[in-house]
């Protein structure tokens, strides 16, 4: 609509289906200009659509493992090769708890699971940073934006070993972004995204209630995915290039609120006729 | 109990009765050994009995209106003269808003109003602050602590103008915290302390329903006065000598929390049975 | 260039010469299609030369003392009429200490000047909310913007009595963004912006050796005035609709940094040959 | 000298010499009355001096590997053996870096090293927690402090991969906070220390540079060993029941400064005469 990101090559991970947030960015970026490889799991690419999404946006899909160096050097290499240079942007957006998936609380972690959450979910984050960095891959003032969550702060019940993930991978977006930057003028940030019904967000226990609190809380409500891609096309474009090593909240106002009158008349309903539940544990 | 204060000299100001808690500050501290005078305003020493509390500590008043130079100046002088010298702590609890008690909600602010709950609630704390420094009133290695709110971080409905005096009482402890530090080796923090059912707390709308939900947010409950006292023991004394120019959470945990299993229990009994409010404005 | 504003109106407060950065806002703003109205105190407007920029902009200046509820009230209708209706955006860049000024310092503050620079450059922000809201100018989606600073939340030696202003005009940003956005879908940001050699910011003791340090400090070294006004863009646009109640730190990575080898570096070439300072007080 | 853990029990980790934070801690917690078990690897043990400490505090060690959950679990079924029953404290100060050992930089990480570094400085401590509740090894209102560092807010030129296994660590003490306080009543707590010249601080790359620059930035000064071991004293003791969750400062001020007269002032003085380094990289 703006040619905001006209000109710009990017690579973005983790469209599954239309309900990913990756997807609408991938739409977003499209309709702006700029053009881009998609890329996922071999997985996740037999159980969503993505191949439709690459249609779409008049592009690839080139299957990769974001924990496997050599399959993050191959993604590299053949986006390069397409775009025949470097290229200017790239979404991380990946990540997956088998702790979640498999019910193990917080208290009782397998720890296994544990590197495997910390592999997909923050490492796969410095492996491509390393990667492209190593490549010199990416154009000066160039922008990589990763998706995080306000858990990364904050507890929430049930977010379980996701939680750690996140202050790790907000960490390494600080820590490269410092190198990249440095060196490179590269702009590295994570986006703190409303909780979002999407294919990944519906596997969260509880997700229901939990978007109904927030939106009652958020003054301006729960951000959508496709205002997460009008954002980060922002964060993509020429206009915020002295942005780095930020953590910027795109939640209707959550993280800044600490009860909204909204929220407490919901629940003040619940104190007028109290049902005490006979555990909490 | 632990002689952690024995020998230490101080000024409390905010003690209005019982509920208060610049009175179980003041009890702890003198049976910690520490000597000290309270202080607050005529009105409120009318309306409280703080002299009760003062004859319990062996001490007395020294009334001081806290936005009034020359009232603080009174105050260091007739302090000094009582020890024969400097002092070792102060505790601040001093706050007032005229918005929230004549019902100006936050857009319909009366900015005399306004600028009464500065005075009263943050630059009282930089008065205090410069009047002692110029007087030479505290020994080094001395602890000054301020009683703030999560406020001052995150919007709460109904807390109005508070919000900012508290943002602003807070900044005043790192910007006095940096001076009087650097120069006499002064700590200065505030202590955000969880919703407390003072006669102050009591004043603010919706107090119950938030005490719930702040209590089942944390999980170690809300925080009470008597354990807000031995907190603030704990930064009165010499084990603490190198912390300054923070905000130090007291609140069973509510800070960093976004949402726990049981406020989110309660929450969705209101959901599953709504009775949506007409209006909330 | 992207026609990212197009058919949005909005206020710009304080500009005053082509160092300003309300004055590279105007110039983008008018480029990406706004139309605007410029304000200033009648003294600014003697000092700088907005004249010049309204005629760039093909606009009008509105004279307006931000502390005087009437001037705003006219600002407003004044606007509103030329408009013919709502508007969509304001920036809010006002700040004022008498104690910087006449040297004042920090443990030696005088109140009337503190009241000053709290009502130039803090409540302010508050009475243009308050007078918008009640004369519902502003469209939903909308989008405010106050200039802020990192000193709301580290202490910098010399900015004295600002840094509390800027403390309160942040949490000022969050308090009513709530209200507003809750009421009427408007969001309200401040943006913390590396220092800028303007004609305020010259105005700050020691302003040269901190560019310095903050620009080898900041991996991708400082922000300057034109890079602000890209990101205020942004801000301005609906591709932001979600983001409201924070603070955007656009400071080339400084406020994320510890400590860098550029400026260790330097900062060792000292140590390695020191002539200690007699006296720092 | 103040009693303050008279009666407690607890586990301390981490002493290797009399440089070293924990050996501090256990000097202190001795004092004030506690009983604990020293533990640290075989590895340590050989290096430092760990026996003389336990002599000098009549207790045992008992070696284990953090990152070992069967070691854990001896270790803890070892100590309620010893004392008859639960413990009331746990300081948990472990953490290497085999990337920054090997200088490897963090742009070329070793992903094993990385893995390493994670396991023993961040992922212990969860070990640690998960087997301690398992085994219901710490009574009501117990407490966990383990050590962190700046460096997981701000990034600091050298500090690697430690910088994102702090956040981690400081994550975890979050989310194993809210479960162990909900179920348990138990604290738990990061301690975020001034760098300090032990053993494990000397191997950091431009420490001396650093703790210069921290010590003038530090309004204060920089936080000895000594004294975080009386901070960590208040942690423990009764007088902070309702603190958790939290990452404390203990720093001097450091946390809360953006730049100092005297950091400045030393600063300035190489700008003056300034001696370009040829290369950054």
């Amino acid at each position: 609509m703006y040619n905001l990101l006209k000109g710009k090559k990017g690579i973005i991970f983790g469209a599954l289906n239309d309900m990913s947030l990756a997807w609408k960015v991938a739409e977003r970026a499209y309709e702006e200009g700029a053009e881009f490889v998609l890329t996922n799991t071999s997985t996740s690419m037999r159980f969503g659509n993505i191949d439709e999404l690459a249609e779409k946006c008049n592009t690839i899909v080139i299957p990769a493992d974001a924990t496997s160096v050599e399959d993050l050097e191959n993604l590299i290499d053949k986006t390069m090769e397409r775009f025949g240079g470097k290229i200017d942007f790239i979404l991380h957006s990946v990540a997956m708890s088998f702790n979640v998936r498999k019910n193990k609380p917080y208290d009782n972690l397998n720890y296994r699971y544990l590197n495997k959450t910390l592999d997909v979910s923050a490492i796969s984050f410095h492996k491509l940073l390393q990667v492209s960095k190593k490549k010199d891959a990416i154009n000066e003032w160039g922008s990589v934006v990763a998706l995080s969550y306000v858990a990364a702060q904050r507890t929430l019940y049930g977010y379980n070993d996701m939680a750690d993930a996140k202050s790790m991978l907000e960490s390494i977006a600080r820590s490269f972004g410092y190198i990249y930057g440095r060196e490179k003028k590269i702009r590295i940030n994570t986006i703190s995204q409303s909780p979002t019904m999407t294919t990944a967000g519906g596997g969260v226990k509880g997700i229901d209630g939990l978007l109904d609190f927030t939106e009652r809380m958020s003054p301006l409500g729960n951000a959508t995915a496709e205002e997460f891609a009008n954002f980060c096309i922002t964060l993509f474009s020429d206009l915020t290039k002295k942005v780095t090593m930020q953590n910027l909240f795109h939640d209707g106002g959550f993280s800044s609120m600490g009860m909204s009158l909204r929220a407490m008349t919901m629940y003040n309903q619940a104190l007028e006729n109290p049902i005490e539940p006979e555990s909490y544990d």
